[in-house]
């Protein structure tokens, strides 16, 4: 009775919205503009376009290896995916329609300058991919499988010619599996998805604070009393470090020290800095043992993991743990270490020596930098642009993340606008700007879990890995909207889960199958961005509340918000105002169905106002469209009266930004009063 | 632009929808019926509720086990997919709040006739559950989640006392392997579907004509030269049995012999029977070689398979392929056997006599029950319940599997009023009918793949689960089809996909993230049942079309067929004709949406003439409503005119059947003509 395999919340607004979704889809192949992302270096489209069929088949030509093979595998295997085709594996060029030729091998551990560049001619009757090594040939799959759609007449790609490479070389994601432990399967599928947006360095952090989640065989009480039995087997690193490899994704793993490091002394009590060891979390800087601890297990992290770079973290270090611990204080007097972060200068000086005796470049956080810090160290800046830009000018290569906290549910568009050269970087001389070797988006998992992750990573980073591969100037922000929303739907097929998540936590907080009213409300909220939201939430131990199951941008909002600048500005299509009027009645008369499923359920009790807000601004927004359509004069007293409910309204309310409200804002503006 | 992470499709008619899905919901609670599938054998409700909170935990009394460690933890896992809440795995008795109570093992190798039986006692503050072994408390386990929802006051349980057993001890999937191969991932989130439903025999077919997809390595060609590198090596065959045995199911091996064994010829050709070995589908019974290979591989495949039976197929040999072969003619001359059915017969006295010299039983479809077949052979009854009852009759142990074929796109209710001790079987002695051990749904993959696969299988198993544990009297559709909507729900906490598939292969076929006009036409067309879609689709190497992606079964059509009656009927009330209404205006309306949509893909082009087809129907049906509710009088010519039309529409037309056209039929014989 209650469910359907199909969802039921079928509509009579319908047609405007999917005429909308078919404009966005013609207008892409209308201004042959192909939906690459990130968008290549060089394109040349030409006429016709090439079919996939069932007899289509990959073959090789030049050099091969086992690599390769297993990508050409995963290449049909997505093509799968997307046509419902079964495709035969290993076929033979001389029958093949797709011949990828490489020229010769990659480095055996992968290299930051590695070449990724490659060519791919598409004609109507077959597909040629060269590239200098395997990683080129993997970063021309992607854009392959970009290309194809579906038409009258089959699946089929269009005739382009494609000319690419990489404008900076360190393009990454960081996941934090220290705040919470993320399942390898979780990490697999967002592998997957860094490959086809070209994304190449997992930056792997493990430990923090909450729990210590990778297995160290030298010192096992690391994770066995700080893990709760979830943490990674050294046998499932290699795997995840092979298949990263496969995709041509380089694994930086970090461990976070001195600070950030109460698990590791739930084991080891020893290390700690403060005076009550299982509170402390700051690792003793003065003691010699410290030191003998860390080199073994930088021994063993360092053997395990092959990349040319270790990340030893060293952000944010409070002092005061050292200033009320009396041994440290005595030997900061007797050394004559000034303050906190000159003796976490020494630290780390000790660090680096460590990680460099085992043939590996340090990375840390901009912390890290001191004055005699060597000049190999890459410095990751979360501080900012000026902060990478200093690091710059003093030498050191660096990669931002300032600006790419996708934890932070700011929209695509902000992330999208950032970029490692701007702001600060932008006035480095172009020797010094070679010191920015690119950026990573920061997937912290604080208030974030592997369960709503995928929706706060994707589709959001493959702007930002649009940002670190292709041309500076390719930033227009309604070109990347439509093409990152055909990226998400590709997504899928690589087994990602961002479109789902919503769904699932919605069916689960409401307990309804089909929550149709609860879906409208949802469709148009947002968590509140930066750390505003653990501001008013004080516990995030279960994600299952609306603001963990909503995205970080309302698409829904994001248009409607276009169509009232439109409307205000004057210059909106009779179409506009029809959807902005579907939207609005949609909204209106939602609040009367979805009262009493919130009664039914403790997770959503709390957004009753919430849903009260949404009427009444949907109710002052049909308003403000009459009185712009019939050009009525309105009472100044009741546009200000409206115009500080829409103020309130937008404010957070359960954690929730009600974004319709400062649009039907600018609909109120526009209205003409005495 | 186009994609949102929230559909779009938001209406104006949901309110409608909604109250039904809610009415659904109260419904299932008010009458005290428990949304338990399989419904247990007694229940008794109580007063109050057990909530589950972050304290939750779970411990165990007497007797425990490694399986059942693993048990709890994925009852946990299970219990925060619902949930949203994280729970600590590992609770000491004292603290936890859910005791399980085992006391003892379970046989080393689960056997046919075990104990499952449990009981469950939930008050307001604690949970025991007791099993006299490990199989009872996995049923006990999913007892407990079905009973799981979420209220405003928490996530909770209802007090109740459960004491349960299944009626039959053979309650089987038969997933197909043969024809497709179904990667392991699928084969185990449908293992998990099982445990959910409380089956306990998987039956696992490997070969078939089109292919062999198990390694031997006493035969490597099998696999080699008929698999197209597809295939489960002998290491993920012990690891899905380890998987099942976890579940608390048997794995039961079908190798099909010695007809439909066209893929076997491929590497060993020498064992055919018909003049062109790779040709052929018939093995050549009259060749000493033959049983010697056979022998060696059913060695093999019975130590790597530790279930006591062994099925070795035995369905529809072909005799013509004998016939034309002179060899075997000859040896049938010589050893006065007469036909087909008498050469096979003496096949299959070999092969028994191989099977149990391993120890093992065999099984074996109908065809293998000949006058001299040992008795305790179990015989799996494909053609009908006649066939099970002579076996009965016989003396031999039987599980039926005709009535529960789910590949043939019947709907649950018709599966579920299949019973084994029904038809043929109902005349049998008490005596004689304990030789019906239970049954088997089949998932046969001819037209069917691991992609949508789920959709096939689920929800509707449930319901064929549910005729073999619960008592026999428990036959009420209506219940049935209200819990069957609530396991489907819950059954995606398992991994399942079925509500997933429908909509990723509208989008695909259709090219368009949110295919809203498309949706609405998938919602109320169905597969047809049986063979005609063989009949009507020659290709099915590609399952990427309509018919592919739609569940066999539409609810929609199903509830708009039941207020069809009941409007026709004069039992209708107020909200079914708005109801009816809003479905027929929306079905009225669609064809102007989806026409543009439907040019724009090969894959759809042909659901033109369906979509008009459904616009006309509707129009149809609001005329009936409006005649009917102003009791007009109607031209019969019109309504013969109409009632043509609709009779045509039913018809399969793209390979789909139209499934309102007969209730808006209903209406109009409702309808008074002069």
């Amino acid at each position: 009775m209650v469910n359907r395999s199909l969802p039921s919340f079928l509509c009579g607004i319908s047609l405007t919205l999917c005429t909308l979704s078919l404009s966005g889809f013609v207008f892409a192949e209308e201004k042959g503009s192909l939906p690459i992302m990130p968008a290549p270096a060089h394109v040349v489209v030409g006429e016709g376009e090439f079919f996939i069929d069932g007899s289509f088949g990959v073959a090789t030509k030049g050099y091969d290896e086992p690599r390769l093979a297993r990508a050409r595998r995963r290449f049909l295997d997505i093509l799968s995916k997307e046509t419902g085709i079964p495709f035969k594996h290993g076929a033979i060029a001389s029958q093949a329609h797709f011949i990828i030729q490489t020229i010769g091998p990659s480095a055996a551990v992968q290299q930051l300058d590695e070449d990724e560049s490659y060519n791919l001619v598409i004609s109507t009757n077959d597909v040629a991919l060269k590239a200098a090594n395997p990683l080129g040939v993997l970063r021309g799959l992607q854009t392959f499988l970009q290309l194809v759609r579906i038409n009258e007449r089959g699946f089929s790609v269009p005739v382009v010619t494609v000319d690419d490479a990489p404008r900076f070389p360190w393009r990454g994601l960081l996941i934090d599996s220290g705040h919470r432990f993320v399942p390898t399967p979780v990490v697999k599928r967002n592998l997957d998805g860094m490959e086809a947006v070209k994304l190449n360095v997992f930056h792997w952090r493990f430990a923090d604070d909450e729990g210590f989640h990778i297995e160290s065989k030298k010192f096992p009480l690391l994770q066995e009393k700080a893990s709760g039995g979830l943490y990674y087997s050294q046998e499932e690193v290699r795997e995840i470090v092979g298949y990263a490899r496969d995709r041509g994704i380089r694994v930086v793993p970090e461990f976070d020290m001195p600070c950030h490091t109460k698990s590791w002394f739930q084991g080891y009590p020893e290390l700690a800095g403060g005076k009550n060891p299982r509170q402390s979390s700051a690792m003793d800087p003065t003691r010699e043992s410290t030191y003998k601890f860390l080199s073994g297990f930088i021994r063993e992290m360092a053997a395990l993991f092959p990349d040319s770079y270790l990340h030893t973290g060293g952000d944010e270090c409070d002092a005061k743990e050292w200033e009320t611990n009396p041994q440290i204080q005595d030997y900061m007097r007797k050394n004559s270490i000034k303050d906190g972060a000159a003796l976490q200068g020494r630290f780390t000086a000790r660090i680096e020596k460590i990680v460099a005796s085992h043939k590996k470049i340090m990375e840390g956080w901009d912390e890290v930098l001191q004055a005699n810090t060597p000049k190999d160290v890459v410095i990751q800046s979360w501080r900012g642009p000026s902060s990478l830009a200093e690091a710059a000018r003093n030498g050191y290569r660096s990669v931002l993340s300032s600006g790419y906290y996708i934890d932070l549910n700011q929209s695509a568009k902000e992330h999208y606008l950032v970029d490692p050269l701007g702001e600060g970087a932008a006035a480095l001389t172009p020797e010094q700007k070679k010191f920015v070797l690119g950026a990573e988006a920061t997937m912290w998992t604080d208030i974030v879990s592997a369960d709503n992750m995928d929706n706060r990573i994707w589709p959001r980073t493959a702007a930002i890995a649009e940002r670190l591969w292709s041309p500076e100037q390719i930033k227009d922000i309604g070109w990347m909207y439509q093409r990152l929303a055909i990226v998400s739907q590709k997504l899928g097929y690589y087994g990602l889960r961002h479109r789902l998540i919503t769904e699932e936590m919605l069916e689960r907080m409401s307990g309804d199958p089909d929550p149709v009213a609860l879906r409208v409300l949802a469709d148009v909220v947002q968590p509140p961005k930066g750390y505003q939201r653990q501001e008013l939430r004080t516990d995030f131990t279960a994600l299952n509340h609306l603001d963990d199951a909503v995205p970080p941008e309302s698409d829904t909002a994001r248009e409607f918000n276009a169509i009232a600048q439109r409307i205000s500005s004057g210059t909106a299509t009779p179409q506009d105002w029809q959807q902005a009027r579907a939207w609005l009645v949609l909204w209106r008369d939602n609040d009367a169905k979805l009262q009493s499923l919130l009664k039914r359920s403790y997770l959503i009790q709390d957004l009753a106002p919430v849903s009260t807000n949404l009427r009444r601004v949907a109710e002052i927004g049909l308003q403000a469209l009459d009185d712009l359509h019939e050009n009525r004069v309105v009472s100044a007293e009741l546009r200000d009266t409206n115009i500080t409910f829409l103020k309130s309204a937008v404010e957070p309310h359960a954690v929730l930004l009600l974004m319709p409200a400062s649009s039907v804002e600018l609909l109120v503006n526009a209205t003409k009063t005495q």
